[in-house]
Parts: C-alpha cells; sequence; structure tokens
C-alpha cells in the first residue's frame, strides 16, 4: 500500500491534470497509473519525471520496442516489481512476445552472474577495451 | 588488479584450452579477454559460463545488438567496470553508434529514477497489469 | 510472511525482553515493531543491532530528522518494503511533511540516474575531486 | 576511462556550450566537471539531467546541504566512485565537516545492514506502518 | 502474481516433462517450485539454468549446506522474496538452525554496512590485499 | 584516494589507538588496515564498527571459514573492491583454496542469475515455503 495518498483525476489540481491529460493523450488511453497517481503528490516531480520519461522513450536511434526490453531489464535487474509488472504490460504492448521475454531476461540473469564473476576476481580490464570513445 | 593469476594460453591445461580456442573460434579473434583468463582458475565455470553466453547471446528472437544493448544496461545499471568496458566494446562491434549508447544510457538512468520512485512510494501494481501471462 | 516466528514479549526470555523494555522506553511507545520480533529469534543480533541503532541515530553533528530523511533515502534506493514503510512513519513522527517527501524521493532519483550514468560512460574521477580529505 | 571522448567547450556545439555556461554560471565555477564532458557526447541528455539536477538541488523544503547528504547518501550506498568523489566535494562546500560525514555514513552503514535484515527475515510490515499517506 | 503462465507438468511440452523430472529425481521430492514452472515458459533457459543449478550446488570443495548458506547470504542481500523464502527452506532442510540463521544474517547485514563505509569513504585498497592472486 | 585522511597510528588519538590495539591483538598482526584508520576519523563509528565486527565474525554455529566464505559472497556480489581485496586475503588465511574460492564465486554468479529471473517473472511464493518459520 502506498505511503501517500494516490491523487485521483477528480481530486487533481489543474497542474496535476494537464500532466495526467497529456499521458493519456501521448498513450492514447483513457487510464492513468498509480505511478502518476502517486507523485501527483509532488507536481514538480510528477512534471519533470513525466517530460523525462516521454523524451527518453520517444523513437530514435533506438526504437521504442529496444527501448521497452531495456527499461524492462534493468527493473528486472534491480527488482523493483511494480516497474516490472507496468514495463512487461508496455512491453507486451509494443510487440514482445514470450519468446523475446525469455530471452529478455535470459540475457539480464547472464549479465548478472557475470558481472558479480567479474567483480568477484577483481578482473582488470584489457587493454583493447580502453580509450574506445 | 585480480585476485587469482590470470592464466595464458601457453600455461593452460588442455581442457581450458578447448574453450579458449572455441572462444576465440566463436568470436573470430586472436584474443582470449581477462574475464576468461581468471575464470580458467576453476575450469567447470570457465566451461559451463562460456558455454551460457555462448547460448544466451546467439541470435533468436532478439538479434545480437539489442543482446548487446540489455547486457551493457544490465552492466551499467550494476556499476560493473570490467563489463561496463567489454560490452561496450562487444557493442560497437555489433554496430553500435555514440548516438544509440546515449539513448541506451538515458533510458537505463531513466529506469533506475523511477524504480526508486516507485519503490520509494510503495506504489500498489495497477489490476491492469496483473496477470498479464 | 517471515521466515522465523515473532517473538511476543510474552514469550520472550529475560535477555530479549531487557531490548524490548529498552526500545520501548527510548522511542515512547508501548509497541515494538516486527522488526525486532524477528530480531529476537538471535538474541546477540537484537541487542547489537539495537544499540548501534540506538547510537547511530541519536542527535549529534545531524538532528534526528536529517538522520531519518537519510535513512529512508537508502531504503528507497534500496527497494526495502519493509525499512521504506517503518521509516516513512518515523520520518513524519520527525517532522517530514508531503512535500519534503517528494524532494527527498526527487533527490533518491535523481541520484540513481546520475550513478548509473557516471558509471555508463565510465567517467574519471576530476583532480579537483581527489584528495579532498 | 571514459568509453567516451570528454567533450571540452572549445570543441563543444553551441548547444553544448549553452549548458555548460548555464553550469558555471548556476553554480558560480569556471570549471565543468568530466561528468557533464561526457554526457555532451549526447546533447539531450546532457540538458535533460542539468535541467533536472539544477531543480532537483535547488532550495525547496529541504535546504542545500541536505539534499547533498542525501545524495552523497545514496551515491555511497550505490557504490558509485565518480559520485561519491564529486558529492563529498559538493557536500563540503555546502558546509558538511568531518563530524557529519562521518555520522552520515553510520547511516547509511546501519540501512544497508537492516534493510539486509528486514529482507533476509521476511519481516512482515506492521499494521501500524500501513496506509501512513 | 508472475507475469506469465506457470505451467503445469501436465501441460508441458516433453522436453520440459524431462527436465521437470529430473528436478524431481535429484531433489528426491514430487513437487516442482513455481520457478521452474515459469522458467519453463522458455525451455532453453529452463534447462540451461536447472543444469547450471544442479552442477553449481553439487558437493564438491565446498559441502551443499555452505552452498545454500550462501545462496541464501546473496539472495537476503540482494533482496529476492521469492529466493529467500525457497532458499531458507533448502538450507534448512540440510541442516541449518534457527541460530545458524541468526549468524548467517548478522554477517550479510555487517558485511554490507562495512561495503558501504569502504566505498563512502572510498578507501583505497592496500598494498598487502594486492597481489593475492 | 580516500576522502577523508588516513590516520596512521602516530597521530591516532588515544581512543583511537585503543581500537587499533585490539585490533592487531585480536588479529595477531602488527598492521591496521585502510579501512580501520579511514573509520577512524570519526571514533565513534570506529569503535562500534570494529566491536560488531569482532562479535560477528568470532566462532560461533558457523565457523570464522564459512563466515568469511559469507562475507567475500556478499561483498563480491555488492561489487564492492575493497572489501573483496581485504575479504579474499581474510578467506585465504582462513583456509579457503582456490578450488573453494571458484565454487564461492559459481553459487554467487548463479544466485544472482536466478534472484534476477525469479523478479523478472515476478514468481509468487510456493505455499511450501511459506511459514518455515
Amino acid at each position: 500500500m502506498a505511503t501517500v495518498k494516490l491523487i485521483e483525476y477528480g481530486a487533481a489540481s489543474a497542474e496535476v491534470r494537464a500532466v495526467f491529460d497529456d499521458i493519456m493523450a501521448t498513450r492514447k488511453t483513457d487510464r492513468v497509473n498509480n505511478f502518476w497517481k502517486a507523485l501527483a503528490n509532488h507536481p514538480p516531480t510528477l512534471r519533470r519525471t513525466w517530460e523525462s520519461v516521454k523524451e527518453v522513450m520517444a523513437p530514435g536511434a533506438l526504437d521504442p520496442l529496444t527501448k521497452e526490453l531495456v527499461y524492462l531489464a534493468v527493473s528486472a535487474s534491480n527488482g523493483c516489481d511494480y516497474c516490472i509488472a507496468s514495463h512487461t504490460a508496455s512491453a507486451r504492448k509494443q510487440g514482445m512476445t514470450n519468446e523475446m521475454l525469455g530471452e529478455l531476461l535470459a540475457v539480464v540473469g547472464m549479465a548478472n552472474e557475470t558481472n558479480r564473476l567479474a567483480d568477484g576476481y577483481q578482473v582488470e580490464i584489457d587493454e583493447a577495451f580502453r580509450g574506445t570513445g
């Protein structure tokens, strides 16, 4: 249960409603997720976070499905239940199949395993990897 | 500096050399990374890890570049220096541009931010996200 | 559901009761949280953890509200549900308003985002930051 | 060593220079940290991140020193070397003493310890902590 | 609630059943945990993960109880609820007492505390610890 | 490079020297690690942390080697370079062989992999694992 009240549209200030309206228009839905209703307790964070997510997730050099897969991968790796649930749903909307989810989590699991092996042995970075910038 | 000796090809057992040979053949290179030279201290882990990585990173429902991007995203999120360096290099080999890297890390950063906001407010999962299986 | 029985006051040993008594006296309450009832399964950990928390959270160069905010920030960043719930409650008791919670979590989110960006690009530390000790 | 080139002012585009100028003006310094020089490889991330940090870290219900302490606490908890170094320096500028740093890290350490104890025993949240919103 | 359907034995393919059979035979039980039923949505991950776990957890230079304690310690440190619940049960089967669990979590808590203190102060590694390989 | 001065024995207060003396006596060595020299900047944290570590790592239901292995496992999983280096050295002193280290890190890697798979699929906890307390 959230540690703040979820702010519903009907009870929201004009400032919050404007963000909710933009979320629903951008996502072509008539529903606002609990995440945004919680953030509405602090309107500057609601606005800034929505604008940032909107900008970051827009199509660019990476397509929207790839971005959703990466978002889900990070959320799974961090063990954020809310974000895993919401971004699994978003990724499915963007076309993620069960097969793709299976491969995605396999990579996430593998990366977590080898991250700890590399750290655990304190492996020094190969010269060949340095200065790739 | 690694907490174990890095096992060079010349000093490796036949079992280790067989894995090193397969790594170089699969990756079409004549170099074995320090990571594998460290794992060679425990041959069963070397063999199992290599076979797992090889299987998981092979083309499937997700293409190799997408898999490398996800691997790098998780490694950046976990702060594993070695893995960030090595998978930035691998992703570039698979075609990652600076523009793609910029967008990738923007998604990683955003996911980490919203993961903590969702956890911090203890937002309950929307009914709409449940049972998406 | 806890993986151990919660030890209630009535069923507790004298050693455990003494810690429970000190918790209630120090916090001016007649309730002991589930956290301490779980730790009571291992009395040395109960005693040591309580004494440490009591010492660390006492007023000093930082005031108790600031300490609670930091405790909550770390718990939110780590995604520990129990600790987020209990330290949100403690911070409110110390005077944290919704506005302060909003700003706190905004900083926590931002720090998590930039932590991953700095790690993701493997940014080297500026000379100016070194040797600040 | 960074996985991208650090963009120096002299080599930066007008868009990047505008952000660098605002950073230096806001912070009353003639130096831009390596973090921003790395982000300059992806100007939209540079601009968005700087604007977000500027907004989030401005004085509000929490004062600037408290915000820096929280930023440092999260960075220490995440083990981000760059961010620990840079935010230790920023916090000192805002007035953090060695005594305050000592107390801050003591709270960070304690929170990490009890987060794992609460998770490790899977302690259920007390009714008294629910619905504090 | 899982984001995929749990695959029950009766509804499983021959490939999945073969893994389920091996799990039940190896563990001398007639029950397959939800974890494996979820992984069954991606049979290559089911097979590879089971074979890896089976190999890694077999008796070797470390005995099975020590391995279960380490598995539980990492799961508690990562805050993975499912894994904490399942590996607490497995460790108890291998002989873990409440006293041992108490000491184990005390070490996990302490390690998390000192990890953050060492990172928080950016302590440089002693010469004496280098090159222990 | 540490963000505080390392306090050497010669420059230490009587309070700090007393802790340093106890560390050297308990560990039968004439050297104090950098970690303690950094903590010496905040004597209450130095004293409390040392007393806690001393108590937690003493022989009990778990032997000292098992405790060191768990400490190293958590440190590797958290990616704390200092702690990995120092606890690899301590574990070797307690008798850890390369073979044991290999098996230990294999379990750490595997636990990290399956933790993320269980979280990533949001697997619900089996009834059989509940109420094991």
